[in-house]
């Protein structure tokens, strides 16, 4: 059954290769299925729970551990006290581009008059794209908020990372070593960063994510690319491996860019939200008044794992389960 | 904005009912698409890993915490060492039944010849069901397993486990208080069960798991009592709320049921290997090969944190996703 030569190998992981490709393809059309069958419900159950008070504010009280341990005390405070909606849409599949994919996703948070911002609504923007050297992944934008004065929880780092990005933007293209050279904002940045606490950065950095740097062109051309090999593949034709060693070379840039980025787990964030808080914020909601229930205290015995529980799961026995159980 | 009276916050509590249920119906729907569509990919998977030396031992080394929890020591010996393949189907989108859902998932092991068991299979039921009580989630059946002479990892648990379920069924049903008595065979492994060092219990207790009880039968009565009460909510109707005194009556026996169960988190496995192992089996192959390139040692710089996240996380970067993100 095993194999033995290194045609063999190749044969074999080129078969894996393929499937891999198929089960995306599925993927894709699952999501995309999966969002036109539940789009009218999500605006429905916006309707509905805009007449609930604190709702949002108690979903997010509940979030999963990939959120809630980005959430600092002041954070809290505004999230808890000034939130007043979240919504996620499929923008590439409301409006289907070149190289679009139905995983994009755009979030919208829409805040009450607060002490800290100008700002009525934030809403960040992350693309799915595949870049040259094998990427593939979430990539935004920064978008910066209008700190009122003094208010500024990220300490100048957001607007910094948007000024950054921005003289990046302008900047000529660069090729090869020079492609490592710094903008004078970027180095400011690097110093910046460098010089927080990482652990203690505020969530609000979430909207300074940019991820890899792959343009909407960059991601046309590797999936035309992609798209080649593939049907070489399946003709039984050989691939050059020439990408591999680029992915290798860009390794290091890569390092780079992570280096400048106020929030690198941005893209975890955002998928936490998209998947997960947003889909199941009935099922939180509902977790949160159970909890309040436990705290009132009519319960004190067996069930000690249940304070566990509640931080970053979903309740084991599904009671509360909003639609299915995929977690 | 806000609700104001007792009647309209019931009024808004029947939406979101309404809400969630058509979730569910989506998830559902959405549940036997992707299975129609990857079901021949899966089969193609199986005959070209088969090819593979060690693919299924390299995808459990890379098993997610939520399965690698619950692995001691010699049952990584056995899985690792013996193990030849993993297969999940959904019985009962392949074969219809009243009442079935399409979450209702069965996992097959095939070993290797091996120093420890006879089984060349073990084969393991999950059945999506609704019970009385409001409760919605897997239950199942203990599978035994034949150990050879003093080989038996779970110390008689799992046989006890076996035989006391076969005594549960064969006993004339009881209602009330006396549902609480314990059968002899219940009584020893409860016994058993309170003897033996929760944290330190085979892997191979999973097939002893049961979770609630909630037969075939009760679950279609209670899918009709749902529909039934659904109807009356959409049509504005008062829905009688006896269900919820029942759940708290039931809820004491239901900790009865807890204390028998030799692995009470054999439902959270059985969808740690669903839903993630299994679906993302080439992400995980992958993830150990490159695992196996890093302690080869060419790469020993700033990124520290890349030991923890081999563990029970998907690489980041995605760069190794098989088939979209959601995690």
């Amino acid at each position: 059954m095993a194999i033995v030569t290194a045609e063999e190998i190749f044969a074999t992981y080129d078969q894996l290769g393929e499937i891999e490709a198929q089960f995306d393809d599925v993927e894709t059309e699952i999501i995309r299925h999966q969002y036109n069958l539940s789009k009218d419900l999500y605006v429905k159950r916006a309707e509905v729970v805009s007449k609930i008070e604190h709702f949002w504010p108690l979903v997010i009280e509940q979030a999963p551990e990939d959120i809630d341990a980005f959430i600092q005390p002041t954070d809290a405070q505004i999230l808890l006290g000034s939130i007043k909606s979240i919504d996620v849409k499929r923008f590439e599949i409301d409006t289907p581009v070149e190289g679009g994919d139905p995983r994009s996703v755009s979030i919208k948070f829409e805040f009450e008059e607060n002490d800290y911002f100008e700002d009525k609504v934030l809403e960040k923007k992350f693309w799915w794209r595949h870049g040259k050297d094998g990427f593939v992944g979430y990539v935004s934008e920064p978008v910066d908020i209008k700190w009122k004065d003094g208010k500024d929880l990220t300490n100048g780092l957001l607007s910094l990372a948007k000024a950054a990005w921005e003289e990046e933007k302008a900047a000529p293209k660069k090729e090869g070593k020079e492609k490592k050279e710094l903008t004078p904002k970027q180095k400011e940045l690097k110093e910046k960063i460098e010089a927080e606490d990482a652990g203690s950065v505020s969530f609000f950095c979430f909207f300074g994510f940019i991820g890899e740097r792959v343009s909407a062109e960059e991601n046309i051309e590797a999936l035309k690319k992609e798209a080649e090999d593939r049907k070489k593949r399946q003709a039984g034709e050989k691939v050059e491996e020439d990408e591999e060693m680029k992915e290798d070379e860009d390794d290091e840039d890569w390092e780079d860019e992570e280096e400048l980025d106020i929030f690198p787990d941005g893209d975890t964030v955002a998928m936490a939200i998209a998947d997960d808080l947003w889909p199941n914020a009935l099922k939180y909601f509902q977790q949160a008044q159970e909890s309040d229930d436990i705290s009132d205290g009519e319960d004190d015995e067996s069930d000690d794992d249940e304070s566990e529980e509640d931080g970053d799961k979903p309740s084991k026995k599904h009671k509360a389960c909003a639609h299915g159980c995929k977690h």
